[in-house]
């Protein structure tokens, strides 16, 4: 196969004629960073040095270096539009699942409700506008058979909203699918995966997002979000030649749409930007930090604006507490950690052991019988317990909220001692009265529930994030900890751990806090966020007060999953995807270049080009008996001492050029590398001149360079391959994926040396 | 010179016997990142294989595993309690220049009167126990002559604190001088500076700067925080050999420190982080935002738990405003950043000209009467303005603070309607009183003097940071301008742009506001923070409702600042000094390797070692007629084949080492790289076997390569030289200073051509 494109950078200028596709790359390839950047430099340098022959140049100058700022506005305001449309979208949707609104059907429950004159603030989710179902085709609201046909037609509106979306993902739109994040890294790392970030995408994975999030899956809508939001800096991409034409600046963009992705999902702007400098990027010059933090601000302002959560708020769960924590409470909360360590763990290695099965067995052929299925199962268990039944943010919003004089909810059932009388917000501890622990039962069911099915949702053919379901796993056990917590507290206030902090009457745990706690924790296991994931919940809360709960929290879940292994079900999807992703991990073992470098010793020597004794038929062989994608030219075979480096295609195309237009090159005309050919007798045939695409500075170590020196060098310069010399003469060549293949190797063989790193 | 040590890293295990002070820097030399980094990855090696002999070894290499977080908790620990001293002190000592307290005089003024039983709240910072100097020695409070003798005791008490701090400084600490960024921002680039980070340092610059800002001169303590941060760091390093025999370790370490500093200068650990990363660190891994995110926030809590602002607050302002910002505003807030990036400029170039000439003239050999001099004209100028008179972060803190209903400022002497009576914090637009109009004129004189005497106190022989006094400058101009937008607002509710958002009655200009914004665009204008800047400022006012305004006047400053010179103060300090560091600019000449490396075309030949034919005494000769801290070795003279490099001092402590130990080694001996020498006839001379001090794999480059991949090599693997061969011959090298002697070069040749980047 004709493998990817050229490399000779800065030459181009040179040639004679531009060739077609010059500086393309092929699908499935890994671009070359430095020649990116050097070719960024060569316009830049001609955009300058014309733009002082003219006013217009001038000002096209102008435009060119605020093309940047553009395009990351651009992004910040479609994808806060598209996240607030999203929010809309599924609001109004999952509350279609249980009834509807009868003066306009496309107001979800909540603006129904609050559109209602007959509405009072005791009762607020009840007003006769809004129906069930049931009561809307039988008139009856209580009796059996409503349940059962509530039930019925929630599980047929889940089939049909899943079934839609895994149908247009098949047909229209096969990348939509997952969460994106694993490929976005692989994509920022340098991959080409054409499509991915495409319009069809981006159209498919919103659409199909509002539907699988309304079917009430157990999946999340945030890290799609992010793969939206690159969609867009890719769309914006294409309008400036400046990123369209060049994958290096276009991958600082994707970066600083990730920022706004995240910005969205959470409402933290500052947050978003941590996560993609922390978890997605891979180049992040301080250029981009400060772009994307501007394209996160005017995502969040954008959606802001739009208002979906009717609120004012920027962020998801808006949670504000009234009382302090204690030092002695950093128990439960490490233990939360831990939990959260061991959820991370088990998610990850139930999660790849499915996803491999599925990609192993027959099961993977049928991939719409498994999501009907899937969610067949998950809207068949869910129904009856409430705090499945609502969708899961809001029982994540619910489980973090504080329980408040006017709070509703049945997790707040105390009983009140009607002698006290307070403040609203000063409320001392109380007994649990029956509500709660009736919660307690069904959160404890609904936390079962939830580990096994977000295993199995995860990773089939339409769009999942995993943050929310992480989450909410946390949230669940976090909440059910603080109740424990808080009962023990008011039944022993004797106690010696108590006494200090918990005196009676006085209000001193607060459950929310540990279903926040909680959910970090669960949070940071999965995906082995640590800044990002604090900061995050750091603007949620907006205070620095529970910081050290969050981090103690966060600290012990990643110490914990990474005990068991290090990789993040990021890393683990996109080892089981194969993708050539160098990760930032240390490379810690005794091996040198020479035992990475091809050909091994029992190989056939190197495909090389002599720089002046090689012909048009001897290249040609060597084209199509090999598959490499470039080879190194060498002054000759004895000395075997390098002068270059010549990339397949590049070689393919200026032959053929040569062969169609230059008179007189025939098989057996001589292939010139050297500056000036030397004069031939009018016997010879013409020579062929190919200097111009010779790549004069090809990237070279010695043999005995250590491998994490090597390692270390194609991370940082984003190298595609690199030449190994011993005292000026050519012995191999390592590629990135000789490094990746050599890395997983190590690994493998003692996978306890990198343990404490 | 004898210079430098060493490189061949991890052959060091093949030596016989260790070498005293191998991996040891010479002072003002750069190190060499890659090799840090892999003699860091044999230590772990070497304990991992270790842990598995015995339990002490395992138990030996989890604290070495865990090193790295109690360093972190040291550092917080420490630089947050340093913190707490300094405010105390500094608050203290500030007020002892007016008076004293009478029945405990190591009470502040605040402290002073809140403890005492006779203060009101409406006259909160008058109490008999807090005398004046003139009241507690004449018992007059009022008269001129008290007055004069305030003024005199004023300045007096200024010049013996200045004068002791210039005295501390000269002697026992020199380094303890300046904001130490610049020197921080060199050391974390790679370059060695002993005794910067020293215990003496540490000490003095601790003691100095509580002296110099109680002075009343014009300037800050963050700056200087962060150097003491980094002593700190430096300090706790020294007790794990992880850190203080690795100069690449101790580096992250310093990163993570100043982070702390920050941290505890402002409040605002997420800042600090951010600062650490976006201005001071060069190498930044993940590892070590985790780790700094961990110190920062550790030192923010212990300064709480000191508390000594004694509001329980973090940060250094808390502001807490009460009407949102309008669009029109924008308008105002732009104009401030154009102020900001003016005087950005202006303060550059009159501090950096004024700098140069204190080095080239005699001023610089009078640091202490210079000191005194400035401190005498900044007391004398200071005391009649009210505003001057106090401390400058009290000053900003009054600037920033909105007109409640109970403050009792001469800025909120507005005049109040009778007829309205309005809840407290819900304050309309009122005229302004005769109070705010004396405190405008007040205010542009003090903006005047501040401007004018910041220029030439930053640089002096004394601990100075400059972020206070920007941020003053932007605060005074802020205040002024929405004072101004305010009244005119008042008085012209019927023009255009107020009609809309300006009706009569509502309180819609917040000048707080304005001087926040102000201090942003100062401070962004000197310093060229970005991110960091306006997170700081978000944590300050901890809501994202502001950002817009701040980032706005952010980028405003930082835009037009840059359109007159791309520097940061600290880079133009750090080249006024001339220190070795290689910025993150892009270098975007089209410049090659041949250009730049050394020898050029007029010089003799390279200094080259043999790898078999050069004797003792020719090397003995090449060290004693060559001041190259290092050779590289070919095959031979006449092929130019290079298989190594040698270091300066490897060899010649290995000549001195053989020539005493090893017998036979004379003067005509040969030196051999080779694997294996020859066997030679007994009349030879014993050879003398040299390849374990040799590197194998020095980093080459071809003579092709564009200068801007070479200034990213270096930039990246943080290289020391680099060899540049062309097919397989040794050329020339290229040193670190010759790629900083080349960007300056080329700068100053065409500075245009990186204005658009």
């Amino acid at each position: 196969r004709v493998n990817e494109m050229n490399g000779s950078g800065n030459l181009m200028d040179f040639l004679d004629e531009p060739i077609p596709d010059v500086g393309m790359y092929e699908d499935f390839h890994t671009i070359d960073w430095l020649r990116e950047k050097s070719r960024d430099t060569d316009r830049h340098r001609k955009i300058t040095s014309r733009s002082k022959e003219s006013i217009w140049e001038f000002v096209k100058s102008l435009l060119d270096a605020w093309s940047g700022w553009v395009v990351m506005l651009l992004i910040g305001l479609l994808s806060g539009t598209l996240a607030g449309v999203i929010d809309l979208a599924v609001d109004w949707m999952t509350d279609l699942k249980e009834g509807v609104c009868l003066f306009a059907f496309w107001y979800s429950h909540e603006q129904c409700c609050w559109t209602s004159n007959e509405t009072t603030f005791a009762d607020r989710d009840k007003c006769p506008q809004w129906q069930k179902w049931a009561e809307l085709m039988t008139g009856h609201t209580e009796s059996a058979g409503a349940y059962v046909l509530n039930y019925f037609l929630y599980v047929l509106w889940a089939l049909f909203f899943s079934f839609l979306a895994v149908s247009l993902v098949r047909v229209f739109a096969p990348y939509a699918c997952g969460s994106g994040i694993p490929e976005i890294k692989t994509i920022l790392s340098g991959f080409i995966i054409r499509g991915y970030l495409g319009k069809w995408t981006l159209l498919v994975k919103t659409v199909t997002l509002v539907l699988v999030v309304s079917s009430g899956l157990s999946l999340g809508k945030e890290g799609p979000l992010v793969h939206v939001a690159c969609c867009c800096g890719n769309l914006f991409c294409s309008l400036f030649s400046k990123y369209s034409k060049n994958e290096g600046k276009r991958r600082e963009v994707l970066s600083a749409a990730a920022a706004a992705g995240v910005s969205v999902a959470f409402g933290a702007p500052i947050g978003g930007v941590l996560f993609s400098l922390e978890e997605v990027s891979y180049y992040f010059p301080l250029k981009t930090l400060w772009r994307s933090f501007f394209a996160a601000l005017v995502a969040a302002f954008t959606l802001r604006s739009i208002n979906p959560f009717g609120n004012n708020r920027l962020v998801l769960f808006y949670v504000e507490y009234h009382t302090p924590w204690y030092m002695a409470e950093l128990v439960p909360f490490i233990l939360l950690g831990v939990f959260g360590g061991l959820w991370g763990t088990l998610f990850i290695r139930g999660n790849i052991a499915w996803c491999r099965r599925r990609k192993m067995t027959r099961l993977g052929r049928y991939p719409v019988l498994e999501v009907i299925a899937v969610t067949g199962i998950t809207a068949i268990l869910a129904f009856p317990n409430p705090y499945t039944r609502r969708s899961t943010s809001q029982l994540i919003s619910e489980l973090f909220n504080d329980c408040g004089a006017l709070e509703s909810s049945q997790l707040c059932d105390y009983i009140n001692n009607p002698n006290m009388s307070r403040p609203e917000d000063d409320i001392p501890d109380r007994p649990a009265g029956p509500g709660v622990y009736s919660a307690l039962w069904q959160l404890a069911l609904a936390l079962i529930f939830k580990m096994v099915i977000t295993i199995f949702t995860f990773g089939m053919k339409i769009p999942s994030g995993l943050f929310i379901p992480s989450m909410a796993v946390g949230a669940i056990a976090g909440r059910i900890m603080g109740i424990a917590v808080e009962q023990m507290a008011y039944h022993h206030h004797d106690w010696i751990i108590f006494k200090n902090w918990c005196r009676p009457g006085a209000d001193c745990v607060t459950p929310g806090l540990y279903a926040m706690v909680g959910a970090a924790a669960c949070l940071g296991g999965v995906t082995r966020m640590t800044v990002s994931l604090v900061v995050i919940m750091f603007e949620l809360t907006g205070g620095l007060e529970y910081i050290v709960p969050l981090m103690a929290a966060a600290v012990t879940s990643k110490w914990v999953a990474d005990a068991f292994g290090k990789e993040s079900i990021y890393e683990a999807h996109i080892r089981l995807n194969g993708y050539p992703y160098l990760d930032q991990d240390e490379f810690t073992h005794r091996t040198l270049a020479t035992d990475v470098m091809r050909p091994r010793r029992n190989e056939p020597p190197l495909a090389v080009l002599t720089q002046d004794s090689t012909t048009v038929e001897d290249v040609e062989t060597l084209i199509k008996e090999t598959d490499y994608n470039g080879f190194p030219v060498v002054v000759s075979r004895e000395s075997e001492r390098l002068i270059g480096f010549v990339q397949r295609r590049d070689l393919t195309l200026a032959i053929r050029n040569a062969r169609q237009k230059q008179d007189g090159v025939v098989s057996s005309s001589v292939v010139y590398f050297t500056e000036e050919p030397p004069c031939l007798a009018a016997s010879h045939p013409q020579p062929l001149k190919l200097r111009r695409i010779l790549n004069l500075s090809p990237f070279t170590v010695t043999d005995h360079t250590p491998m994490e020196t090597v390692v270390d060098i194609f991370r940082k310069l984003g190298l595609r391959q690199c030449l190994v010399t011993r005292s000026g003469r050519l012995l191999g060549i390592i590629t990135k994926k000789d490094v990746l293949r050599h890395m997983a190797q190590m690994t493998n063989q003692d996978p306890e040396s990198i343990m404490f790193n």
